[in-house]
C-alpha cells in the first residue's frame, strides 16, 4: 500500500517501477554539444528530462506513486502540496488512472503552473505562501477526501521512480564516470544514486546545488539535516529540505555537493538554449553549472548530467 | 565544378548529398507534441533542425557545396553574402574541409551570429545593410581572393543539401500527408519538394510565409518572381526573394503558401518553447503558425514540420 512502503528501494523495485511507468512516460533524448564539451574538457551527455511528459523528470515518481495506489485508494484520490513539477506530476498521473488529484499550491505559484495542472483535470487548493499553511491546507484536504498524501520527494515510491531517469541514461550510454544531478528534497538525488549504485557501480554521483538554498550541502557536511541560512536563487525547484528517506541515501552514495551562484547558473542556462537549443529551467542548469566551475575534476571524464525539467516562465527570463 | 552545376536535383544527386554530407550533420531527432496535437488536431511530426549543426538546416546545404570543391577551388576558399544561418554554414563547412571563408555580412547583423561565424574562423568582410553594398563587397572580395561564391539558396548544390532534411523525415516517419516548411529564398521548400516528390509522392507540401514577406506567396499567383510589398516581420531569417533557380521548383511541386502575421509566428514560438522546450527561432515556427491557421485543412492528417532553426538572439526575444 502506498502510505506504507518503508524499505529503501531495490534494484528489482527500481526495475519493476520502470516496467510499470514506462507505457506512461517518454524515454527521453540523450543530446550532446560540441560546445559544451570544447568548454568544460569533458565528454558530457545530457538526458533530456526537460522534453519528459509535463516537461519534467517528476512524472517518474508521480507515476509510479499513482499507479500504485489500490482500488479504494484510487476512488479517493490523491493530494500534494507543491508548486511546482510535482504537482503537475500528480495532476497528470491521476487523470491517467482516472482518479481524483488535490493540490495544495501557494497563491503566488507561477500563473504557467496553475494553468498546468488546472489543465490536467486537478482540484487546485490555494493557500498562504509559508510552510505551515501549506501543511495545514494538505491535512485539510486528506481529512476531507481520504485522499492518499504522496510526497514529493520523500516516498520510496517516489525515489524508485525518479531512479529510472538515471536507469536510462546508463542503459544507453555505459561507462560514465560521473552523473551530475541536481538536489532540492533529494528524490532525483537519492533515485540516481541508487541507479548507479545497482546499474553502473563505477559511476561517481554528484549534486549541483545553488549557493542560495546550500541546505544538502551543508547538511552532508554536518552529518545530519540541516536547512540552508537564507533561500535566495533563481533556482526556484530547489529551496527544499532534505527529507529523512533521501538524506541517509545521500549520505551514502553521493561523492560531493557543488554549490553555485546564480550568476553561474543564469550563464549555464543562457549557454543550453543559446548553443543547445532546449530550454531548461534554472533548476535544471544547475548540474551544468556545477560540472563548469569545478571542470578541472571532470577533465577528460564521460559525464552524465540530468537536465530535470524545462517548465519556465518565459515572461520572466533573467536575460 | 561548383560554379557551374545547372542541373536540377535528380534522386541520385540528392541521394548522393545526403551520403556526402552525413558525416559533417546530425540525423536530427523527429519531436511530437500532445498539446499540439490536441491544438490543431491533426497528428505532426517536427523534424528538428534547429538541434543541428550550427542550429539550422544551412549546414546540409552549405556543406555538400563546399565538399564539392575540386582542390584548386579549395585552396581559394567560399565566399557569400548572408546576415544569418547560411554564412555560419559555410563557415562551419569550410573549416571542416581546411579551406578559407570569406563572408560578407551587414555592419547590423545580431551580435551572436557575428561571434558565431568568427568563432568558426572565417574572415567576416562587414558592409552597409543594403543589397547594393552587400553585391559589391561580395565581389570585391570574390575577385581579390579568387574564392568560389556559394549562393545561400540559388544554387542546385545547395537545394540537393536542404534536401536531405525532409528526406530524413520522410525515412523516419512514412506516410506523411503534407510536409511543411518555412519560405525564405526557397532553397529548403524547393528541396523539400524534391525530396517529396522523388520519395513520398502522395506528400502535399506547403509552405509558411510571413506576411510581411510575402514576396513567394505573390509570385505563386503572379506566375513570376516578384518583390514583397513591404517587408516588417520578425521571421528575420525569411526575408529575401525566391531566386531562379528555386521559383520553377516551388511553382511545379509546392502546392500552397500561407501567410501569417507576426502575433500568429510570436504565439507559436511561445507554444513551442513553453510545451516542446525547443529553442526555434521564428522563422523556424512559421509552417507551425500557418498549420494552427489552416487548421481545419489538416484536421485528422499526419503532418511533417520542419523546425529550421534555433538561432536567436536571447537578450531580445518578443515575450
Amino acid at each position: 500500500m502506498l502510505s506504507v512502503s518503508t524499505n529503501i528501494p531495490t534494484r528489482e523495485i527500481i526495475e519493476e517501477a520502470h516496467a510499470r511507468i514506462r507505457p506512461f512516460i517518454h524515454k527521453t533524448s540523450v543530446l550532446t554539444s560540441h560546445t559544451v564539451n570544447e568548454i568544460s574538457g569533458a565528454e558530457v551527455y545530457f538526458k533530456c528530462e526537460n522534453l519528459q511528459k509535463i516537461g519534467a523528470f517528476k512524472i517518474r515518481g508521480g507515476m509510479n506513486a499513482v499507479l500504485q495506489l489500490n482500488e479504494e485508494e484510487r476512488q479517493k484520490g490523491v493530494a500534494t502540496h507543491s508548486s511546482g513539477n510535482h504537482a503537475q506530476a500528480i495532476a497528470y498521473a491521476a487523470r491517467e488512472v482516472g482518479c481524483k488529484a488535490y493540490i495544495v499550491m501557494p497563491e503566488n505559484a507561477p500563473e504557467i503552473k496553475k494553468k498546468a495542472v488546472a489543465g490536467y483535470g486537478a482540484e487546485i487548493i490555494f493557500c498562504k505562501p509559508t510552510l505551515q499553511a501549506r501543511e495545514e491546507a494538505l491535512n485539510e484536504v486528506v481529512e476531507r477526501t481520504g485522499a492518499t498524501f504522496v510526497h514529493p520527494f520523500n516516498n520510496y515510491h517516489v525515489i524508485a521512480g525518479q531512479a529510472t531517469a538515471a536507469k536510462e541514461l546508463i542503459e544507453e550510454i555505459p561507462d560514465l564516470d560521473s552523473i551530475l544531478t541536481p538536489v532540492g528534497g533529494g528524490g532525483l538525488l537519492s533515485g540516481t544514486a541508487l541507479s548507479v549504485h545497482y546499474f553502473s557501480p563505477k559511476t561517481i554521483v554528484v549534486a549541483g546545488e545553488p549557493e542560495g538554498a546550500q541546505d544538502a550541502y551543508l547538511s552532508l557536511q554536518e552529518g545530519k539535516i540541516v536547512s540552508a541560512p537564507y533561500i535566495k536563487t533563481i533556482a526556484d525547484g530547489l529551496l527544499t529540505n532534505l527529507g529523512d528517506k533521501t538524506f541517509p541515501l545521500i549520505q551514502k552514495y553521493v561523492k560531493s555537493i557543488v554549490t553555485v551562484t546564480d550568476d553561474e547558473i543564469i550563464a549555464a542556462m543562457r549557454l543550453v538554449w543559446e548553443r543547445m537549443k532546449v530550454v531548461v529551467e534554472p533548476s535544471g542548469v544547475v548540474p551544468l553549472a556545477a560540472l563548469l566551475k569545478e571542470k578541472e575534476i571532470f577533465n577528460g571524464k564521460k559525464v552524465g548530467i540530468i537536465f530535470s525539467g524545462g517548465n519556465v516562465d518565459l515572461g520572466n527570463l533573467p536575460f
